[in-house]
Parts: C-alpha cells; structure tokens; sequence
C-alpha cells in the first residue's frame, strides 16, 4: 500500500479551526474600525489615490516559499489602500457601500464553498437561491411560471439571457446548427444601454449590426416611436431581429426607457423583451417608484443585479424568465459526471454560464431574513431621494447645469461658471480638469461620462448615509477646484 | 432645497459598524466551530441529504417587511445544510475546502466590495491582480510578454479566451463583421474536455461542429496522432479551424493533454493553443509533477482557476495570454464613462466579461504572502499523493477496477466483486445502486460518471486532510452498501 505521510505542517497550519479564530476575531475587529471610520465621516481621502504607475509598490509579486506577511495585515493594508464606498463622501459608481452584515455572509459561503453547479454541492444554497428568486419574480409581478437563477454579474446576465433569446426567437437552431444555419441575427437597443449588451451580440458572432439602435428622446430614453423604423431597417438589411432589449435604467443617466409600449410593440411583432434591469429593477419594491418599470411584468426576460439596489457585495445577478421552461436553452447541453438528460431544476448548473458558482443565493436569502423587506425598501427610497435632491441643489445653483431631471439615483451634470468658457472643447476640458483634480485630492469621489457628444460629470448616489452636507460640499469643491 | 430627511432607521442599523463587529466575533466563533467538527472528523454527515423535492422546506420564500432571524443563526442554519467540504470524508468535486484564511480575506474583500472594472475601483485590487497574475504566469515559464486577468470561473475563462482566439486567427474581424462575414469557424479539442468547451464554441454561434472531435488515447487523452485527421475533415467540411484546446487535465479521470506535441502541431499549422488548465495547471508549483504541463509554456492562452488547486474559495480564474496584447481583443470594445480610447492597462474592466468584477485578486494575494508558495506546492503534492495513495488500493483490490492510472487527484474506478454482474447495464446499475446509498447514508461523499459509454465511480480528491483511513473507509462503505 503506497504510503501517504503525515499531512505536512503547512496544511495542518493552514486548515487549523483555532488559528482560523484568532485571525477572525482580530479582522473582524479590524473591519469595524475600518467601517467605523468610514461611516463616521472621518477626514481621510476617500479614495488614497495613487498613479496606476506607482500602483504596484506595496504589491510586489515576489512570493517566496516561507510566509511573508500576517493575513490581518494584508487585509488591513488593502483596506487602507481601496475606495471607501461606506464613507458619504463616496458619490461614484454603481457599486454600493454592501451591508456589513452581507460581507458576514459571504464570508461563511466562502468557507462552506459548495459549488452550485449539482444540488447535492448547495443543499442549502439550492433552495435558497430558488427562494430569492421567486421573491424577485414576484416583486415583479411576473407570472406564476417565472424563474430562473443567479449568476455572476450583469454582463454574464444579460448574455445569458440573449441566448435563451436566441434559441426562442430566431426561427433555427443556433445553439445546435450554428450561425449559418440561418441569417444575421440583431436586437433593437438604445445606444443608452450597458455596453455588456453590445459586447454580448458581438461576443455571440452578430457583429456590429447585432445591435440595431433605436433613438432616444430628450431624456436619454428609448423612444418607442422609432421601434417600427429601426425594425424595418433592420430586416431590410437581411437581419432578422429577434428581440427589444430595454433599460431599467439605464447606465449613463439612470432613465428608465417606457417598458409598456415597448412591450405592446414586442407583442405585436412577437419579438422577444429582454429588460435589462440590473440598477433600476428595485424601483418595484418601492409604492412610490414602481411606475418606473411598470411593463417589467410582461418582459420575457429580466436582469437584475442584487448587488446594486439590494445592496449586496459584488456579484449577485438574478436572471428571470417569464417561462422557466426557457431557462434551460440557454445552455442546451449536458455534462455526465454532472447532469441526468432530463430537465433536472435541483441542478441550477444546467442553466448558468458557470460550473461552479459561489453561494450567492445564501447571502442575499440572510439579507432578506436578517434586515426584512422593508430594509431594502426604505435602501431604494433613500438613494433615489439622494437622486432628487442633488438635482434640485443642481437646478438651483447657476452655475451647474443638470443633463436631465433623474429618475433614480444617477445624476449627469456639468459645471459652467458665468466666467467660464462657452466653447464646447473648452467647456468638456473644464469639466474633465474639475474631476481630475478632485479624484487627486481624493475628497470627493465622483465620474465623468460622454452624453450627446459632451463631457459631463456623473454621480450615482449609492451610499444612503450620504446627507445634505456631502451634496453641497461636493458642489463647493467643485467650484474650488 | 428638497429635503432629505434623516437616514431610516433600518439603514442606521444595517450600518452600524458596532452591530457588525457584535455580529462578526458572534459569526466567527460558529465558524470556527464548524471548521473544527469537519476537520476533527466527528461522526456526522458530510452531506447532509435531503431528497430536492424537500428542499425548500426550511428556506420558504415568504419575506417580510420586518427582521424575521438573527443573521448568525441564518448562516448558521446554511451551515448545517451544506455539504462539508473540510471533513476528510469529503471525496466529491473538483471544489477544494478552502484555506479557512482565505474566507477570510473574501470577508475583506466583500466588505470593501471594489468594483474592479477602473482602476480607480480597485485602488488595491487592481495591483494585486496583475502581481498574482505575473506569478501565475511565471510558474507556467511563459515569456515576459504573458499577462492576463481574473474572471469569474472557468466557463467565463474559456469562453473569454476563445474569444481572443477567434479575433487573432479567423482572418476576419469576427467582432465587428459578424459571424458571416467568414467560413464558420471551429476548434479541435477532445471530447474528455470539460463541458464548458463545447458550450463556448455554441455560445459563440459555432454550433455543434464548433468543436471537431479528436481521439482521444487509452487513458482519455487527446491523442496527437489524430490531429492531421481532424484539421483535414474539418477543413473539407468547410470550417476554418482557429484552434486547439487541449486539458491540463481532463474533467473526467484528471489525465493531461500532451501538451508539446500538441503545441508542435499549432505551430506548424499556425493554429492558436488553448490550453485548459483551470484544474491541472498547479501541477507546475511542483517539482514532481510539473511534467505533466511540459509545454504549457508554449500555448498562447491558459485557464487556470485558482479555486481548484489553489484552494481558494469560487470564483477566482485566471486568464493569461503569451502575448498580453491579446487581452484586448477578447472585448474590443469600449464605454466612454468608463475608458478612454486607447489601451489603458490599468483598467481591467476592458478585457473581462464582467464589468463590476469581485476583489479575486486580493484573496489570492493575501493567500500567498500569508501561507508562502511553499503551502500551494504542499497541497498539489499532497492531494496527488492521495491519488496515487487511492489508485494502489484499488489496483490491489481484487473487488475494484482502476479506470485508468491518475495523473492528478482524481480517480475514476468501479465496483466488481466475483459475485457481481458481468452484464454492463446490472454493473452501471450497481455503481449507481452504491452511490446513492452512499449518498443517502451521508457517510462519505463520492460521484459518478461516465467514461467510454460505462458507469463508473469517481472522486477529485481535493481535501489534503483526508488520510489513509478515509480511502480504506470509502472502500469498505461501498462494499457495505
């Protein structure tokens, strides 16, 4: 019999419960001092800004053999060296400040790390991911046959949920036959939408003229009036279009393109609706902001990502079908070791891009059960009215001008001092000179975006400790700088 | 001014780094705990079996408004009801238990939850990405032009690199003209390769003939001598083929690819090498082993998942191309608010499917200055040891038959006892009847799959804590059950 050995005393190190403790208690301690700080708007930067080229000092890649450094250190050393999304002065992207209870979460799936991909590696996390996501169907108000999974972030979503379209929609088999098998295919789309949309057409051997662009109206929305134009135009280039994919909202200006004539239009043409709803599907948890995506209910697909408006760290994207059924054509295939051929819904790795996959059903299901509803509620309701009232400072101040009125919690604006310059090249070089010196002095966090062929600055609002206080001071730094 | 209000209660509380730190020493402590029962092989369950159809019962959908569970006592309760991946009779997936430490570090990274796709969203991350990256593609002996990127999971990391593949050698520019503006396009590759392969190449538009089959060798190679063939009757069907995939190693039984004949072959026809190594390619760190990936430093791109033999908790994928140059084109693409027109290295969202990606990098980083390279090598070495350990009980074993000798960690065998059946469906009916007892009982947890057309058993052993006691256990509980 071949002999083993003694199991070497790295490993024994490595997986001891009581060294496991020790370095837990003291970086959890850690973590809170870092959140305490952060939330009690401590004077630091908020974001430690360093030159990409001076990047890589502290994080040399000469690893040796031995143990280098204590793990709390390091950790403690990332920490001080990352973007603090908790502080209130951080108004960026649309990346949340996650709940600190959910980074709790995420540890414990991380330790039990079963893998998703067969029921018998997420006993647990199974049904918990099936639990969430009929929670999010019927927040919706999609249909009884809605389901579906969770995967690892928006693109890997919405490119998910193109190919269910694919097989639903294009009149051959694409998965099986191919892209010869039939003619181009597109979808129609405002050049609004998430780039992961126009990378996913192309990544699926569309091409450029997979994505058919509908215009958009003076608030950056699709406008369903362009819908049979886009599509005539379309199919008179030997497309066949497949599908609408429609903005909730979208990325640039936060708008909500208008789901319901979009969906009469796509139930007329029998085209497929896909509703990319990866930062404004949680207006439906609102009484106050569902009107937003009223005709989400009628989309055949929806994404929605947990780890914007709920709050959640990254990734926790839910991928919704209005008939479950069509959940399986997205991936028509079969692996042995891993999947009987018939439709098993306890083996969620039949339906998702991925093999293996974190538990990211368990943490959302532990936010749910541990904050209520109500939380992720009274979440969406505050940092839209974030969204409101820094519009309002904007509207009001004669020197900013807002780029739209926002439906939720994305603001485009630019800053145009009586004083200052009124050519357009000069006026973009002002706004790009503000942000780069504010990113440097790293008191304020906030971006910059083109919209209509300008430079404007862009916040989402996504902290919902941030106050009235950061709002004019953002504002006052601006003019500073 | 519009008024704000002040911060809701419930987002006070969610918040609170005070209630985070309670709530963390509370949570590492039943970590802990946990950690200590699996590793201490105490007599429960290492799967907890519940019949899917049951599965719900404890993890209803129905939330409500208010706080209904303590959060400890949810995660608590996941616990209980996942399979554990620490107890040493853990015989299952090609999921490792991870190093305590690094459920950790992934606390960290969800807490500070640095979005990744700009540098400035990762401040921390970003450096020690490209530094774990540089490593990882050093072990490999790559050229000083290798670089890459993580991503979420080896199907995203094939799938990201086929990518690369068809925009440097389809001879048309696949993401901008689409599919037809070319001959359809193929990759020859083994069937032994792992499933997300033959996805990808569907997912892309490619079709069932995306993937031209090789033969494979007696012990599930893929065997070079068919190589000519393949090109040949690809090629006469009228496929452009762009590239080898080759596994280091295969799903199924763990053997490797030949990797320099194979890169031999891809020279002399100028076809890209892919080379699988999201489970295998560790094998490097070890002197001993490392020549089962001869000529991996040859391939143009490599899968190497971190969260196999590197013990890190999902999802964490390597992606690394010989020319880095090459990451670019997997996503030619851009989003104005997010990148400036030329190749900024230092914002990673332009050559990874995600665009707000998880801090992967920081947990391998911190990984590797806290444990030294020396902790990776002796797990490689240790979970092969266990192969070989468990292939030279089963080869003198008169009552169990070897599939074939491993390479790695996985071991691929059946059950014969004299008195058994000859017939092959009653012997694929046996290891099925065997697995789900054992499956059933909960004791030891080992899969099955299929190989040539037959049923067999299967395990990765992935657990470096598992000793001689849990082989000769697995042995006798089939014989039991």
């Amino acid at each position: 019999m071949l002999e083993l050995g003694p199991v070497p005393a790295s490993i024994a190190a490595a997986y001891d419960a009581e060294r496991f403790r020790a370095d837990g208690h003291r970086l959890i301690d850690r973590m809170a001092d870092h959140l305490a700080a952060a939330t009690g708007r401590d004077d630091a930067p908020v974001i430690p800004w360093v030159a990409p080229a001076d990047a890589a000092g502290p994080w040399p890649a000469d690893f040796g053999d031995e143990p280098a450094e204590d793990l709390v250190d390091v950790l403690d050393r990332t920490a001080a060296g990352s973007i603090r999304l908790h502080h209130p002065r951080y108004l960026g992207h649309q990346v949340p400040p996650p709940i600190p209870g959910a980074a709790l979460a995420d540890a414990m799936a991380a330790l039990l790390n079963n893998g998703m991909a067969v029921y018998e590696m997420g006993g647990a996390a199974t049904p918990q991911e099936l639990a969430v996501i009929d929670w999010m169907a019927r927040t919706l108000g999609l249909p009884a046959t809605a389901g579906g999974l969770l995967t690892s972030g928006g693109s890997a979503g919405n490119l998910t949920a193109l190919l269910a379209a694919r097989q639903a929609s294009a009149g051959f088999d694409a998965w099986t036959a191919g892209a010869h098998a039939g003619p181009p295919l597109t979808v129609l789309v405002a050049a609004t939408a998430h780039y992961s949309v126009a990378r996913a057409v192309r990544a699926l051997g569309w091409g450029d003229a997979g994505a058919t662009p509908v215009a958009v109206d003076a608030r950056w929305r699709l406008d369903p009036a362009d819908l049979p134009r886009a599509l005539a135009d379309a199919t008179a280039a030997g497309r066949r279009v497949i599908a609408v994919v429609a903005s909730a909202g979208s990325t640039a200006t936060g708008a909500y393109d208008p789901l319901e004539p979009i969906a009469d239009f796509c139930a007329a043409h029998r085209l497929w609706l896909h509703v990319d709803g990866a930062h404004g599907a949680a207006a439906a948890l609102s009484p106050r902001h569902r009107h937003h995506v009223r005709g989400i209910e009628r989309a055949d697909s929806v994404v929605w990502d947990a780890h914007k408006l709920l709050a959640l760290p990254a990734l926790c994207t839910a991928v919704i079908y209005r008939d479950v059924a069509r959940s399986y054509e997205a991936f028509a295939q079969e692996a042995s070791y891993l999947f009987a051929p018939e439709r098993e819904w306890w083996n969620l790795g039949l339906r998702t891009l991925e093999c293996t996959k974190r538990m990211m059903g368990t943490i959302l299901y532990a936010g749910l059960r541990a904050y209520g509803v109500g939380f992720f509620r009274d979440y969406v309701e505050r940092v839209f009215a974030l969204g409101q009232a820094f519009a309002a400072r904007l509207a009001a101040a004669p020197d900013f001008e807002l780029a739209t009125h926002p439906d939720a919690n994305i603001v485009v604006f630019r800053y145009r001092p009586a004083s200052g310059p009124s050519d357009p090249a000069e006026l973009d070089a002002l706004q790009a000179r503000v942000r780069r010196r504010c990113l440097e002095a790293g008191r304020f966090y906030f971006l910059q975006t083109r919209l209509g062929g300008a430079l404007w600055l862009r916040t989402a609002l996504m902290n919902p400790l941030t106050a009235g206080e950061e709002l004019d001071g953002v504002l006052a730094a601006i003019r500073q700088a």
